[in-house]
């Protein structure tokens, strides 16, 4: 039998989504976990594998079992021996064709950044932070050149493992929330570090060391030493998966920094 | 020369405001990181003196010196070494007569509570948790007997050294977002665990235990032990601290988690 099990964690206290030797990725916690209550070995399978210090309040993985549980006892159960952390929001039963990562029709990201002279304190690690004020209404211009299908390359990271470095971005804006600023971006896949590196461009539009078109050659040279510095994990949310409303996933519970 | 700071902490990260002899507290930190940017022993005293695990977003202290530094200099000289959890966000000079915690005329706490089957991950020690859906309009029906001048006892801990039981509340009152719910609570002073303490017996109304008389009739019998337990300090912030006008104090940054 497949589950898929809704996941939510503070990535500030794991190496990342992916098992490592040591035991610290999120994966390892949960497989540990489901594999106590399941009392055989489960091993998952993820939508997005988040780097060390990136949060999810919507991840999806999905399992093989032949353990039978209720659908309640999957979320319950390992919750029982995760780190607080880390939790199951929601466990279903889904066909053999379902598959996490494959399944996932495009993922969406938040990133949030404080522009504020003072760093966060009460939410450190879970914001982004740059020291001065930033031209929101610039970034949200420059924002359209990313919709629909591009070669992503200048925004790939070295170590990207992804067949193809082309994308389709549905959705790519910014607003503001007090001093708190919001990028959504929603896209087919992701490459390695790519919403960080999007982000660092935007942030040197911000504060005027890019225009729109400076940002438009960066985008068009395919080479990612033309474009800003990887931004911080901090910020950022894996927040929405979207599969094939068939398959009838429960509902992701709100987003928690700005629920309504 | 008498200096105003205002602070913003995680309060998961310390414990609690108040000094102790192994260096946790977070006035402890505070102090240490003055004294080394003085170059001189530095004594802060705080306007409110939060518990283990409470948050702040605008703490105010005070503290007297002989060290001549610009107001800037005052908020990135101790930051630059802080613990990042606890960061000053402004420093002002300030006559003699203000005093960070008799001066204050009211302190303004929020709670922060998510009524969800599943605890928070992503937000961890940032909020506090019910696992059932709470009735909010039945809550918030009941707040009104709160507002005005009124004897706490019933919400006050055994260990609090306060040295009246009256104090005066200006607000009171709870709102739903998304799946979180947010208590105010703006009055005069509070008595210690007194915002616990009435979250605690709030959420029994949310969840039907106790009716409005059977809360009038706690809040009425002056009496501890008649209210239900204190609820967790995660959800717990701090959020304002109100002066004269006159004092001309900076404005504290946007509440982080719901900014606008």
């Amino acid at each position: 039998m497949r589950i898929a099990l809704g996941l939510e964690y503070d990535g500030s206290a794991f190496c990342g989504w992916q098992s490592q030797p040591g035991g610290c990725g999120v994966q390892d916690h949960l497989e540990k976990a489901l594999s106590t209550f399941a009392d055989r070995p489960v091993s998952v399978l993820a939508a997005g594998r988040t780097d060390t210090g990136v949060h999810a309040t919507a991840q999806v993985v999905h399992f093989d079992t032949d353990a039978q549980r209720d659908d309640n006892s999957w979320v319950r159960g390992p919750n029982s021996y995760l780190d607080p952390r880390v939790r199951v929001l929601w466990a279903r039963p889904v066909p053999d064709e379902f598959h996490a990562r494959f399944s996932a029709r495009s993922r969406t990201y938040y990133y949030l950044l404080l522009d504020d002279p003072v760093a966060p304190a009460a939410l450190n690690a879970r914001m982004g932070w740059f020291h001065k004020p930033l031209d929101v209404a610039a970034m949200s211009a420059t924002m359209g050149m990313f919709l629909g299908e591009h070669d992503f390359s200048a925004f790939r990271d070295a170590q990207c493992q992804a067949k193809s470095p082309v994308k389709v971005m549905h959705e790519a804006r910014i607003e503001r929330r007090g001093n708190m600023i919001v990028f959504t971006f929603r896209a087919s896949a992701f490459l390695h570090h790519m919403v960080r590196n999007l982000v660092g461009s935007l942030v040197y539009v911000g504060a005027g060391r890019f225009d729109a078109e400076a940002l438009a050659k960066v985008f068009a040279s395919l080479d990612r030493r033309n474009a800003a510095p990887t931004f911080a994990p901090d910020g950022l949310y894996l927040a929405a998966i979207e599969y094939d409303p068939a398959f009838a996933l429960p509902a992701f519970r709100p987003f928690p920094l700005f629920p309504s």
